[in-house]
């Protein structure tokens, strides 16, 4: 009995991340307003009422897929950031991870969270709540990392870190629209090296920082 | 005969820039998509023949929609830079209209561009590329304009034009994005400050540069 039913367990949580999968790259590409429940057991094969015992509502599925892009995100841009100890060589790391995984489409589509944000069927509700708060935390979690470098010496004490953490993420925003919206991929270039120029401006030592992210 | 004629004609250009504020105002909100001959009419109180007789098509309405959204920006941010000579003054008034712009929402949900440009309802075709055009042209009028003031020689000679382009034009469009998504209205004077730092660093004369924007 144990068996059978961890069997049937093991089962339905490699559906349910296959499912997730799917409707991260569907969300991605046309907005959260295109996941159904019906849609994802079509486009998988799948019985619509098993995917429905799986997600319930299509609220849920909303949620549970911006969950899951979070969790992609942090696995793939936070956590080996995290690794390092903080200071500069940890800022260069995950900024260098965001631009990696936005120019090699870990989500197709470019950015979840870009594609999703000014996602007009998706402006309000919880949905919109957990696009917000992920996006809040990736801000806190820069100012963080920069403050992170200031008190470990290695950003000049008198540094705006707010203002720094804002000119930063602008220019990984705008590498991303610009791949995404015009195909154009030598804006990675331009945002690594404007990345560089600002952290140049407020490091201890500029002559730390390498010439290429 | 003529004078009937000419009032009709005159009555038809006042209703179609009724149609086309309105229009302007739906796709900034909602998306191209959400934007459709019927629905005009029913909020302006226009017959549904009307507004076909005045736009034919879904698609003629979008097309126009997206030209409309670029005159009023022409007009608003524009123009008033061109009338000034080449060089630093005019780099200032472009950029301190377009965050006036935005700030004052003269599209009421922000940058009608950004809004337009995540559209998943308008991913192709002559729609898609007229939106892509307008972003195409602003951006060459930015580079143009900095290189105006480098050739009037109030920016230094061996300024990288397309990448202080890129991080100027960052700044702008990470402003409007932290405004519409989160009602936060800090990033105006963050966009601000970074601009001016980044033309502190490639002007001839920093000390010729304002405090504030």
């Amino acid at each position: 009995m144990t068996t059978r039913a961890d069997g049937r367990s093991a089962r339905g949580d490699r559906t349910r991340r296959l499912i997730l999968r799917q409707a991260v790259r569907i969300a991605a590409a046309e907005g959260l307003g295109a996941l159904s429940l019906g849609r994802l057991a079509g486009e998988l094969g799948l019985s619509k009422s098993g995917v429905f015992a799986l997600f319930g509502s299509k609220e849920e599925l909303q949620l549970t897929t911006v969950r899951a892009a979070v969790e992609t995100y942090v696995e793939c841009v936070v956590e080996p950031a995290r690794g390092l100890p903080p200071g500069l060589g940890r800022v260069l790391c995950l900024f260098g991870n965001w631009l990696a995984h936005s120019e090699q489409r870990v989500f197709p589509a470019g950015c979840f969270f870009y594609s999703v944000s000014a996602d007009h069927d998706a402006r309000e509700g919880k949905v919109r709540a957990a696009v917000d708060t992920a996006h809040t935390d990736w801000f806190s979690l820069v100012e963080r990392t920069v403050d992170e470098a200031r008190r470990a010496g290695e950003i000049r004490e008198d540094t705006d870190i707010p203002q720094l953490a804002f000119e930063l993420v602008a220019l990984l925003e705008m590498a991303n629209a610009e791949s995404v919206l015009h195909g154009n991929v030598s804006c990675y270039r331009k945002a690594a090296d404007g990345i560089l120029a600002r952290l140049r401006t407020a490091a201890t030592d500029p002559s730390w920082l390498p010439d290429t992210l």
